[in-house]
């Protein structure tokens, strides 16, 4: 009999491992905007080549025991853009391009996985490095036929009885989408319970009384976006710390739980301006994110469930342009992004009209390592030289427009070629068709095996996690 | 009691499915050479389109319950070739560009996972839609230090004791790799137990005979490749038949298994040519032959094992040129391979001397349906018409040269603007350093849930069959 029972609890352990249907109760919901599978593999190539390694050194969210991909196109366009593409991860339904969680006409409103995680009792917490009214952060607590409407977003926003925010900031603030000055979301946000944090030191100070913060940049600086990591200094707000503080926040007193959506923003604006370096310094800044969702993940490893995914690819980027032999660790000569290398240009050019090409070469090489450190082509300088004289010498104006800059022509041209020397390829300055990845670890992640539709990840988590997304 | 013994009859069906080891009696290794993750979503795309549907119609494997994806950069470059990339996959090692189942040196020879599976008593096939002694099959059987070495891998496949091998023939059946000649082949095939079977009518009359067959082209067809897809009559070979005839003599008085490889070569061929159509129709004809191992699967599904994967990409493709909307749809137009309409143009040009330039135009016309079906610009009509002008009028010579073929200036210009109009891009005509795709299913699939190396994966398939590849 002994044997018996023994043998019993044995059963009764397995059957329990086997047929508990445990919850994640702390949810990460991690997008990477415009992050394709290219753009990951790059960062993964690009980190060991700076070591002179012919291999991988691999990204945190790229070890997950789940590992697979999802299709993005949205339900007007075989390449989605990121409002359809938040709303098909955000509620599990197709729209038309940009449509923020509604149907495709504007007039049927869609229920988040935020919303439903809100319902089941979790606090929720909403972040990225653009601006929280923007399309993929938007998708999750607001309902509105364009995702362009940036005043009524914010009114979602302070209606939306989630516990934080961070971001840069707000758009419009003040302006609705009428054009027309309206009353200031802000006061709005305080009426909502909101405390307003701008910058680290700020949030410091009142985390510790606020139940509900919405974080942002220090007043006066960018409301668009955080710094490109490439161009940060020490004091600027980096998305590692937005998410430590969304953990932290969520975590304070409170025994049920979060869903928190973190954001990496501004990998698709780098890749819309086809500035591989800045592209991958983003990753690397994501995958910090990441790494503060993963070090809590092995605090509480059987109650957290870790997503990572994007809502689709930019720039159809590719690795190798030929040759077998990749270059990629001569990105790492570029020091700025292509829009603060673009300003830095501008301010030559504004502070001294008649600098020369010489000294234009030497603002080239000082930020991107061309012509001392990588070798350019005589027709690459022949081709960056005209537009030298044009825009230097007979001031005309010359831009290079990409869908979150206009930057300097020599600066996009110089860009270019260093992309080219190291092996980078860009199909476009759009988003591409390609599949998103999709990384899974916790509680549940075992239903993210197979290949699947961006709309199935808020099913599948939802199902896991028992929320209810259906109206 | 009663109630414990079910207790305990429930336990032990409970623990036999928990730690049963079994083993995978039928392995299916399927590899479509150059098929990264944006070759398969762009056929997705396009059999959707073709029904003006904007979403993705899936190919069979991309179902599979597992889809992951893997590194492939070889030990020597960051872009592998066929000959590492297949050695990774068939002996679980990184290799130098051009080596076959041999370290970088071609002094120390590695076990492939076929030769484990021969020794686990499995029967064994390695077929392939082009030339048997190529780089991806070879690796399963040969051991060489170059790739190149054609006469030297057929006489590894004389000495294989494989049971079928399948392709369209053989580079080099009497020329060594120092160009002399020696004795041929085939005879020597013959003296090791090898039925050959040229086309699959002779191989259904030798079938039942014959339990060791080299299935070839028929005599005096291509020795290279498998006709493309998209060129194929009635009566040519397919990469299905093959498929089809190796599992039927794979099975014939077996008891004991096989493990089965099948090379979709012309992926690759395809892609490096940058010619998207001509790719899709391949990935469909792959998919034909994953399509009879599912069949198969079905039959078996306790027993069997497919893994479907590839060596590298090829060509860096990605699906968006600019436009959220996607013209894949137009692709179709495409009737013949660029190969092939260069075939048709030198025939007209030496047929025809002093074919017009509306001659040339009926001919891109019929074969692409540009100008009448798809929209040629003004500067890209003048560029087909320049080079007309060079070889038809003036008759220089006009070549454009992939790694697989030489083909016609103007079938190559012509399929590019196909490729742009179909929003298609490519990054270069060689090999890409995007991650290659793992699709799973079967007894052991699960071990196949996350991202990998490329060499992973025939560890990972010797543990789950309990074959040794180690030496």
């Amino acid at each position: 009999m002994k044997k018996t029972i023994s043998l019993l609890s044995l059963f009764l352990i397995v059957a329990q491992g086997l047929f508990a249907q445990q919850k994640p109760k702390y949810i990460f919901f991690l997008i990477g905007d415009g992050m394709g599978l290219n753009q990951i593999n790059l960062t993964e190539v690009f980190l060991a080549a700076q070591e002179d390694r012919n291999t991988v050194f691999p990204l945190v969210f790229s070890t997950f025991p789940y590992a697979s991909f999802a299709t993005s196109y949205s339900l007007s366009h075989g390449v989605t853009d990121s409002a359809a593409g938040g709303t098909a991860l955000a509620v599990g339904k197709k729209t038309k391009n940009g449509v923020l969680a509604m149907d495709s006409t504007g007039k049927i409103a869609y229920k988040s996985i935020a919303y439903a995680a809100k319902e089941a009792g979790l606090k929720v917490g909403i972040t990225t490095s653009v601006s929280i009214d923007h399309a993929t952060p938007a998708s999750f607590y607001a309902k509105q036929p364009n995702r362009g409407r940036y005043y009524e977003i914010g009114l979602d926003l302070a209606a939306s009885n989630f516990d934080f925010f961070a971001g840069s900031g707000f758009l419009s603030p003040d302006k609705n989408s009428e054009n027309k000055s309206v009353p200031s979301l802000f006061p709005k946000f305080k009426e909502a319970g909101y405390t307003l944090a701008y910058g680290l030191s700020e949030y410091n100070t009142i985390k510790e009384k606020s139940d509900r913060i919405i974080l942002m940049n220090i007043k006066g600086s960018d409301k668009e976006s955080l710094k490109y990591a490439i161009d940060q200094e020490p004091s600027d707000l980096t998305l590692e710390q937005i998410t430590a503080s969304a953990i932290e926040s969520l975590t304070k007193n409170n025994e049920d739980g979060f869903f928190l959506m973190v954001e990496g923003g501004k990998i698709d604006w780098a890749s819309h301006a086809n500035d591989a370096t800045t592209t991958i310094r983003e990753m690397l800044d994501f995958n910090k994110a990441v790494k503060q969702a993963y070090k809590f993940y092995k605090q509480h490893p059987n109650e957290t469930l870790i997503i990572v995914t994007a809502d689709h690819e930019t720039g159809g980027i590719a690795i190798g342009n030929g040759s077998s032999r990749l270059q990629t660790k001569i990105l790492a000569h570029q020091q700025v992004s292509q829009g603060e290398l673009s300003r830095r240009i501008a301010k030559l050019r504004a502070e001294r009209k008649t600098a020369s090409w010489e000294e234009l070469k030497a603002v080239l090489d000082d930020n991107l390592g061309l012509f001392s450190k990588v070798k350019v082509q005589e027709e690459d300088e022949q081709l960056l030289r005209d537009i030298y004289q044009k825009s230097f010498v007979e001031h005309e104006e010359e831009t290079s427009k990409s869908l979150y800059a206009i930057d300097d022509k020599i600066a996009s041209e110089a860009v270019k070629i260093l992309n080219r020397a190291g092996s980078i390829s860009w199909a476009s300055g759009n988003h591409s068709a390609a599949y998103i990845p999709v990384f899974a670890i916790g509680v549940g992640a075992e239903r993210f095996s197979h290949k699947m539709d961006n709309t199935d990840i808020p099913k599948k988590l939802a199902d896991i996690a028992g929320f209810k997304i259906e109206q």
